[in-house]
């Protein structure tokens, strides 16, 4: 087992990872955004297809998402917790994405977000990611509504 | 680093945890579908709420999903991918449901699945969850019906 104070040194790099993509979106910097992602990510998005494979997918994905905001994207988390190992960790958190969209509609909403990630040639990346907003059974439809 | 069949090892046990539990699930059995979940778990579900806090929570929740099939509850996974370290590890694979509905309705979807793992007193167990399907941005509505 690593001594205590690799995981704490694990922790607030991969803690950094985040904070650093989340500056990146702010500041729609694809590069930022996708600085971290590994070449054979496997990525759930919010919205669909079922799943993004590779990190070139992940790029036009985000590109798309970027270029659908006018003005500025806020983006911050909450809740956030991660748990590491020696080379391996993963995390889930709450997003809030406040913004307003090409066509005029403002968005303001939740998400639930979780990420796996490996140390590869002593760098963390993100080899995996789940993002997503449940669906009320009643109706069918996806909330985009809720708050914590 | 722990020796290569560490690694190996920490990967079927946890892949048999993920078996155990799809026989649980199909066999309606509450207890064995549960038993390996943390009492501190986050889940996020595929349905409203935005997440179940704690284990208690979970297996209430377990116990509706149960109750809202007759008869049988299919299930399998595919593309499981298994990220494991020393004592921590994560999953991701795609999960197919099938059955009846207690209201008549037929169930055939696909969903996505992630988990986050810790090794506690020498056994692996599930700290997080998280199951979606994404949404359609077009109207809103959940995407139950995309096949991988």
């Amino acid at each position: 087992m690593p001594p205590e104070n690799d995981n704490t040194a694990a922790e607030a790099q991969i803690r950094a990872l985040i904070v650093d993509r989340l500056k990146a979106v702010r500041a729609r910097d694809l590069n930022g955004a996708t600085a971290h992602v590994a070449i054979g990510i496997v990525s759930f998005d919010v919205v669909n297809p079922l799943q993004y494979l590779g990190s070139e997918a992940c790029r036009r994905r985000t590109q798309e998402w970027f270029a659908s905001f006018q003005g500025e994207i806020g983006c911050d988390i909450r809740d956030l917790n991660i748990t590491v190992g020696h080379e391996v960790a993963f995390s889930h958190s709450l997003y809030r994405v406040t913004g307003n969209k090409v066509g005029g509609e403002k968005v303001h909403m939740y998400w639930r977000a979780t990420a796996g990630y490996k140390k590869l040639d002593g760098k963390w990346v993100i080899v995996h990611e789940h993002n997503s907003v449940p669906f009320d059974a009643r109706n069918g439809r996806a909330s985009v509504d809720l708050k914590p």
